[in-house]
């Protein structure tokens, strides 16, 4: 059997460019079809409406996972109302702000995942271009991969697919994902590594109210510029100090893997010679 | 005016998660819309025939970009020939293998854009989990931004939409980026952080040649393990290496900025505290 | 004409241990004499107010500094109240807990300095020996010092003993230092290095609440050690970015220095061969 | 029991801000009361004679400590008569060059800790400003405390509580710290951090020897400008060292910890999640 | 008995300093005596000739050594001749161009090694004088030793001077060294040790193709100096990385160290505080 | 004219190596022709004996150069004899030891060139195999290239032979190499630069006595194997200070490089892309 999966994109979290490859990350998995439909950056209502609307009728997947900033903003309020009513199960994978509509979205019997550490981008002209808004996506999935953030939105997703499998109802997801949730996932070996990957995601989640601080709450550029350049400082230094907490892992060969199998259960292994099972 | 702009990916390359982005990094571009449709981390002929369809007959975008790896192989190809037969202009933006394509996208009357330092992730499974694919994926794209790769990439886009904008015939893009092209891009003002983008453009290169012969060339998991974990060790420190270029430039207050304007210009500055022009 | 300035510090906050050595910091300052009274790591009323009784009635100086910890706890809020009817000028030197009573020392006729940089320790047995509190105020000097928080506690209070030096009547500082002030004081040349001292100053604070968090808001053993040990994890980085700064500032010449002249004035350089004017 | 201890700070060392905190890091110790008398930076015959009389006078500790650096100043001599008539136990802590006045001491019936790894400081006015100051301090401080050097003082003067506690005749500390003494007091369990300890010990106790050519043995500021600068070099860089010899440490979960029990026992352990006995 | 090893080393690589100290690392060894004849710099065939010639007629040694760039070159090439028709059993060690002439040398009953992670310098004027070039020899130097490069040459030496010894015939080593077989010798413990070890011989061997680029394939002095200072940021970062993957050993105190015995015979060992066997 | 160097290598010290290709750094000098003569890592007398009196009676060179470890030993004293009455010019290069033996040198008529910073090795069993041999005068390397002393070895042995070019006398060269001698040497631009260098140098010198102590001062293997280990954890942050120096010179595009034209002469230059003049 193969599950078909929806995804929507619609603007970009830290988390949006991977959602889909981290359930298949060798592109190997008999059991699952994955279908994305996407905006690009934008996420105004009548862009996402469409796409939404597409995915619905058209791609009519086992289940749909909406992911982009601020699940509260109109757009993607617009998809979680054409989501409610479609009768396809849907999660929300949102960042910080989607906080304030996390009972809004249960009322509508979405599932939601919040990454806590996924944090807004420093938006000012004088400051962001293409290469600096890469440049803090590199920075942010190194934070979302290293503190097991990652793991948790995946296996979440990956439960749902087994559901389909096994012909069960779907439950929904509804995870807020914090610094415990995320290094649990992880499943550290070494307890500095452990505390390094804590500090990164509290570092990275504090980026994001610098960014709205640089973004929407100061007005003369000579103001906010520095800030969203600290911003970016910051979540920096939160990929650096995970990268420091896997280094941790590697001196004590402890990486913790969980590759899938190719018909879709996810394997386990510490030791980087030995096989997953 | 809005130019629609539609991408498929199909696969995964460094430059796939941000292709649209690049194009309107704080998503307030009023001349575009973008639509993408994907499958995923597959990239089957199937697949990839299901969604090339629905771009070309249903989304019917001004023009098409496909992205993903190895152009040459059997998924892309059916893109290919759907794309040279949909009389909508069409460019491919892949990794090194599609070299040994060039000359037939260019007989099928498609643009490409070919990007050396985009290397083969080490699909092994003893080695590589989701938390393994992205902190790669993060490398690699800390490379694409920082050594300018990126920026080549975008500026051809760019420059397709002006064309569209402009009514003009648009001329596709026929680029293989190497070290030289992307540091040039870059605009780089301290003459060795040019040289330690380069240098980490290089062995970015080579990390798909490890990839390649730890994926397809060696039998033994006692062999290959090392040899995917090397490449991803090589990958690595070319993100620590372009990292130290920009921060040279950031020293010398001299970081390259070309952010878009909300009408589509591409805007230009180097100190910090400046308006870009 | 000799100032004579009384410090009283009870517990310990960051900038502690160098309130004092920043006023006169090669020791061969003419026209201030420092007389220090200490309770050690403890802040509790009884030795506070033995101290401070002492300072007033014995020592008897010109002003009169409290620095410690929390300035709304019992201890200090014992020394505001016998400072306050001292007759003595007085400032409450102390760390972000303090802002709660921001108004009561305005009441007072009490002088302060809020330092939100200077964040509580993980104070938790499994964890904190001696060693690592020391660890810890290395890393808390590091970012009062680089950031400019220092600068800012140093240039308040020599504004007052300027005061007593004219025959003026003493203005009591009313500070509370955020990253803006601090970096501010602290005349950064490149950009870069401003934004790298903000962040640090930013992760600082932060660490903070991830103290509370761990020594009063957790109370399994399990769950707070890796808490506090995340805390320090951060300050840690705080202090390597700071350095980060300084770094930039030293590749371009541009350290701002405003060593004390002996007779008391500040002076000012950046190129490091010069003299300082 | 209460046991009563003064410590006369004038002058700076390294060691002088911790002195007292390492005693009771986390300020819940029942057993032992500190009061601090100092006069800041300067260290004064006159100023010395006021706050050693104080403390012999009226504070009447059960034993005292004076720190500050070179013991055989003018200042510090004053006190060492005035405590050696006293007949209050006392011991001095010092900087390398007191091991000039080490058998004076001896026959003064007072005790001495000699700290060759606590370095005099680049004080001149070109480079040495407040905030440099309290850089050189974070580092020696670093030093201090990841070398093990604090922890020998600490133990030292445990002891002399200890024997107040149990009624017995203080045996004072006749200790000189070089490079065996400290990394002995911090029990390594990976034998290269023991090796990186002792390679920062050895380079800090050397920025001494460079400061002290810096500070008095050269007169053209063109000379001693980059002679301060590069043992301020020197120290930052011991500091790193003995970061990288904990990071060791932690590799291995084996960080010694020796927190202090409420009621002064000095408790131990290593592993970070256990309980220390 | 004392094995007579006769080295002749003209031109340069990496190797060729340590080739002769590396037998005797402590210069205790009674079983060998090394006389090293060499034209410095150069390899033109003149040098070589009157070198290789003194070596064979005056010097006479039981065996003998040839080192330096490019065995294909006139210069290694009139060496070899020589060497071929002396009767004297000899072993060439060179770089990766000495591949080509690898039959060759069989053919001419020649042992050889060629060192794949050797390579050649960035030989431009423009970039290339004394310091920089023994910068990068310092960083070839530390690649050769810590992937394990030089161990393989020191060992197949030892065998031979076993053979002499032993009154054997000598067994002409016949070896390339290539990442698999240099990280065998180094036996590291730690995969991941390993593995970056490996990814750094990768990097060094790829220096060698820049530099051939920009020493042979590129006129333009503006497009040939990035290259050469590519090159040698390249090799910086190899160095970098194997000192990583030493350091990761010293973590777990499993650096493999194998001593002479003043005898000969190699010793082994891998915890620092152990003797060697 | 082709000046003919002699250089007699017994024993080696970290100059070594490069002291040949120091002057040739190109190998395209057509001025020179450079004859080594070695006894590999020996340095006894008899060996010594034989390869200076073949420089002396065989190669006859313009002047001799002797390089090697401490000149005071017995093996270089024979050596100094020898040259001293073989009316060639000539000069010894040694490490600090050979400070013992300057007048006498001085006596005999020789130069000779010490170089404080180029340190005895750790030479105990347990602790050097020919692995840490090799990393540790990598380290020396870097600090000799990066300090400048390098440069002022190379200079004094130019100058002699741009003497016996012009027909003059030469004059021999008497230089104890300190850090004050080696950066100015080096013309840093930036003072930071430069500060770093000097303190590279005084640890790199330090490194020296702590290696004399593990070697010949101490006897319990338990004792000496920290203390040899420490020096070479010494000499790696000396040569990682010294790197930060140089990357402070590329950050300001002044690194300093003076190559050999091919008719011998010093070119000069800073900015990269310049030409050396
Ligand atoms: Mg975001
Ligand atoms: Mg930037
Ligand atoms: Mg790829
Ligand atoms: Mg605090
Ligand atoms: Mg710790
Ligand atoms: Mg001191
Ligand atoms: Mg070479
Ligand atoms: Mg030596």
């Amino acid at each position: 059997m193969v599950v078909k999966i929806g995804i929507i994109k619609c603007g970009n979290i830290g988390m949006s460019p991977v959602v889909d490859l981290a359930l298949d990350e060798r592109a190997d998995r008999k059991d699952i079809a994955v279908r994305v439909l996407g905006s690009g950056a934008k996420m105004d209502p009548e862009s996402v409406e469409e796409v939404t609307k597409k995915m619905v009728e058209e791609v009519k997947p086992d289940f749909i996972i909406y992911i982009g900033p601020n699940p509260g903003a109109p757009g993607p309020k617009k998809a979680r109302e054409i989501l409610s009513e479609s009768g396809i199960p849907a999660v929300i994978i949102g960042d910080a702000p989607g906080l304030r509509v996390k009972d809004e979205m249960e009322q509508q019997g979405l599932g939601y995942i919040i990454i806590k550490c996924d944090p807004m981008i420093g938006a000012r002209r004088e400051f962001l271009d293409p290469v600096e808004m890469a440049l803090f996506n590199s920075d942010v999935l190194r934070v979302l991969a290293g503190t097991g953030a990652l793991r948790v939105v995946q296996e979440a997703i990956d439960k749902m697919i087994d559901a389909v499998k096994e012909g069960k109802e779907i439950e929904l997801p509804k995870i807020v994902i914090n610094e415990q949730k995320a290094v649990e996932a992880m499943e550290f070996t070494n307890p500095y590594a452990k505390a390094k990957a804590m500090a990164a995601f509290v570092i990275a989640e504090k980026v994001g109210d610098v960014d709205v601080k640089g973004c929407f709450m100061t007005k003369e550029a000579e103001k906010y510029i520095p800030i969203v350049a600290s911003a970016h400082e910051m979540i920096r230094y939160a990929a650096k100090l995970v990268d420091e907490a896997r280094e941790l892992e590697k001196a004590n060969d402890s990486v913790s893997r969980k590759p899938h199998h190719p018909e879709g259960k996810r394997l386990n292994k510490k030791a980087l010679m030995e096989k997953p099972e």
